[in-house]
C-alpha cells in the first residue's frame, strides 16, 4: 500500500545523520522525496538551490529518491507527491518535543498524513547542521560530519 | 483567602490554549488578571495594545476577568493588583524548565508571591503562538488554533 | 515494497491509545501483526490468551489486522513474519527513553529490521494500562479509557 | 471564591520538602487536606496511621491544616471535602510526565476538579522518601531531610 | 592534586558502556577504584563477589584500577579510600535526574567530596545492564554489549 | 596525574552559578582555566576583556585560578594549555542536550580530551545569564543572583 514517504527539511547543510535517516527510508518506502524548505525565517547559509545541489550530489546512485525544493505547508507538499507518510528523525530529547508539536499540527490541518520517526544511528545522534557550522567557522576538520563535497562548499562559503 | 490571580504572557497572539488556562482560573479565583507583557524583545507580530483587544475580546462575558498590559517585573505587576499568586500553564518538559527557573527568579525577588502551574486540555498541549504563526504564514486553515477574531487579524497583519 | 509491520506491546490491557496507533498502522501498512508479548517478567494481570483475546474483539471489522502472541526477541518474531518494520507508539518523554534503548539494541541484533515510531491521538497521549488498573481498582468509571469488553473482564479480574 | 484544597501523597515518611509544599499551600488556601493514601501497591515502610501521625505531629501550629488517611480515588476524596483543587509538588522531569498523567486521568473521571502544581524550594528539589529510606538503611544521617520526629522513627523502624 | 577517583556501581552485569566510562577515568585520574556495590535491595543476578570478579577478569592490564565489593554509604567509601571525587556515568535523561537526587544527597552527607559526570561513547550510550539481561533471557546474541568473560556467565547463569 | 582543568563559557555576565562551579573545581584541580569565549554569534552585552575583567576580580583570592580569553576551538584552547579536561557545569535537561552534543563534537575533534560535568550547588541551578539580563533590565535587585562589581558593571550597562 503506503509506497511514497517525503522527508522535509532544511539540511543547511545536510549531515551524515540526514543521509543516514534517508539511506534507511529508502530501504522500508518505493519511493522518498527528500523535500528541502526554503525556510526563509532562519536565514539559511545556504540558498535552497545549493542545499538541494549538495542533496543531490551527496546522493547519488539512491534510484527511488529525489530531491527538491519546496515553500508551502509540509502537509501541502505531501498531497502534491500523493504522499500519505512524513519521515522526521529523532535524536534527543529537544527534538522529540517541537517534533510533536509539529506533527500534532501538521495532523490538525491534514488528518490523513501521518508523521512517522526514525532513528539515526547512535554514533550520529549528536550531529548538529548549527553545530558543525559553528565549529567550521573556528577551523575545526568537519570531514566526520558532513560529506566531502558539502565539507568543501562550507569552507568556501566561510572562506576558512 | 487567596481572591485573586494574574496570568502573565505575551500572547502573540492568544491561543485556545491560553483561553482554555483562562477558563480554568476563572472557576478557582475570584478574580483573574490577565497581564499582556510588553516583551519588546521578543520583537512581538502584535502591538502590546492589539494583544490585549484580541484577548478583551476573546473574553467576553467573563465577569471576573481583567486583561491588561504591563512593562514591569511580573512580581511587581502581581504586587499591584495585591495578587499573591502568579498562573502559568505547562504543556511540555521546555517550557517546564523554563518556568521552573523564571518561577524562583521571581521567588527571590518577591518570596511571597507564589507561582502555580495549571495544564491545558491535552488536545491544546500542542499550541503555540510560534507554529501557529509559521503555519499561518504559509496559508494554512488556523480556525482550530485561534478564535475567529485573532483569525482574521492575524491573516490581516500577514497579508496572507 | 514494504507492505508489513509487527506492533509489539505487552498490552495488558489495550486502551483506545493502543487501538488508535493500530488504526493509524493499518492505513500505511497492507498488513499489520499486533504481537502480544508474553512479558512474564512484568507479571501481567492478563494471560497472554486474554490478552489476544481482548485485542481480537476489539479489532473486529479490519480485515489487514492479525493478532498473535509470542515469546521470543522482538526481531525474532519480526522475521518470521517477513516484518522489515517494527511500530511502536510516542506517547512521553520517559517512553522516549526506554524506546530508544530498546530500538537501538534491537538494530544491534538485526540490522536489517527498522523501528519507526507514531504518536497517538493527543487526547489519548496520557492513557496508561498501569494507571488504568490502578483507578479501576478504586472503582472509577474506566469507559473513556478502554473498549466495553476491556472494561467488563477488567472489573471482572478486579472484582469491583 | 476556591478555599479548600487537598494535598494527597503517600509521605512514606514526609520529608521537608512535602513540609514546604505544605507550607506555601497553608498560605493561599482557607483550608488544606493533607491527604495520606493507603498506597498498598507501593507496600509502603510505615501504615497509614504512622503517616497520619508522623505528619500531624510535624504540622503543629498550623490552624487551617488538617491530616487524614483515605483509601479511594483522588477525586472522590476531594469532592467528599468539597474542594476544587488537588495540589501537587513538581520538582523533576519523571515527576512532570507520571503527574500529568495522573491529573489528566483525574480531570477525565471529575472534570470539575483541577490539578495545581507548585514547586518546593529549590534546595529542597532532589529530596525524595525512597532515596531517604535508602541512605538511612545505611546509617546516613538524615536530619537535613526530615524533622526530627521522623528521623527517630525512622531509624526505629529500621533498626539502624 | 586529586590524584583517586571512586567509580560505584552495580555492575549486574559490567557492560562495554561501564568498562568504557572506566578506560576515561583511568587516563584522567592516578588511581580508579571500581566499587561494586551490594544493592540487596535490587535483587542482583549476579553475588557482589561474582560481579567484582566479572570486572577483575574485564580489566586485566589496566595498572591503576582495583575493583572491590562495599555496602555502605558512597561518601563513606570514598572517605575510606581517600577520593574526594565520585565519577558517574550519564548516557540519557533519566539517568540524569536520578544521579542528581544522588549526588546532592552525597553532598549534604559529606560537602567535601564532589561527583562529576562523565560520557560513554556514542555508541554506548544506549547499553542497560536491565535490557541486555532481559534479551539474553530470550537468546540473543550479546556479544556487541557485554565482554566474552561477561557473555559466558550470563549464559551460564540464565541457562540460555 | 591530570591537574589542569579549563572551564570555557560566555559568561555574559558571570554569576554565582558559574562562581560555584569554578570553586569546586579549583579544589579538586591543580589549576584551573577560566576561558571566556568570544561568542560573537551570541551578540553578548559585555565585550570580552569586560567579561575577563568582571570574572578576575569576582576571584580575587584564588591562587591555582587564570581567567583569559580566547576564540578558537575549545579543544584547541585546551590543548595550549595542556589540559586534558574541559569541564561544563550541568544544571537543567536542556543544558544536559546541548552539552552532550558540544562534547561528543569536541570528542570527535580531539579525543583525547575529556569532558567532565559537575553540579553547581542546587540553590543556584536556576541562575541564568540570560535571564538575570532580563530582570535587571526590567530594575530587578539582582544582588543574590551576582558579585557586587557584576552588578554594578550590569546596571550601567543598562542605565536603569
Amino acid at each position: 500500500m503506503t509506497r511514497t514517504a517525503i522527508y522535509p527539511g532544511t539540511f543547511d547543510p545536510v549531515t551524515y545523520g540526514h543521509l543516514d535517516i534517508i539511506d534507511r527510508a529508502s530501504k522500508i518506502y518505493d519511493t522518498v522525496y527528500v523535500a528541502v524548505a526554503e525556510s526563509k525565517e532562519k536565514s539559511p547559509l545556504f540558498s535552497v538551490q545549493e542545499r538541494v545541489d549538495m542533496l543531490t550530489e551527496s546522493l547519488k546512485g539512491y534510484e527511488n529518491i529525489t530531491v527538491e525544493g519546496f515553500d508551502s505547508l509540509v502537509v501541502d507538499y505531501a498531497a502534491r507527491r500523493s504522499s500519505k507518510v512524513v519521515i522526521r528523525g529523532l535524536r534527543m530529547i529537544s527534538d522529540f518535543e517541537y517534533e510533536f508539536q509539529m506533527a500534532l499540527t501538521n495532523r490538525k490541518l491534514k488528518p490523513e498524513i501521518e508523521t512517522i520517526f526514525m532513528m539515526p544511528k547512535e554514533s550520529y545522534s549528536y550531529l548538529s547542521s548549527k553545530l558543525i557550522k559553528e565549529v567550521a567557522r573556528l577551523g575545526a576538520d568537519i570531514s566526520d560530519f558532513v560529506p566531502k563535497n558539502v565539507e568543501k562548499k562550507l569552507k568556501k562559503k566561510m572562506k576558512v
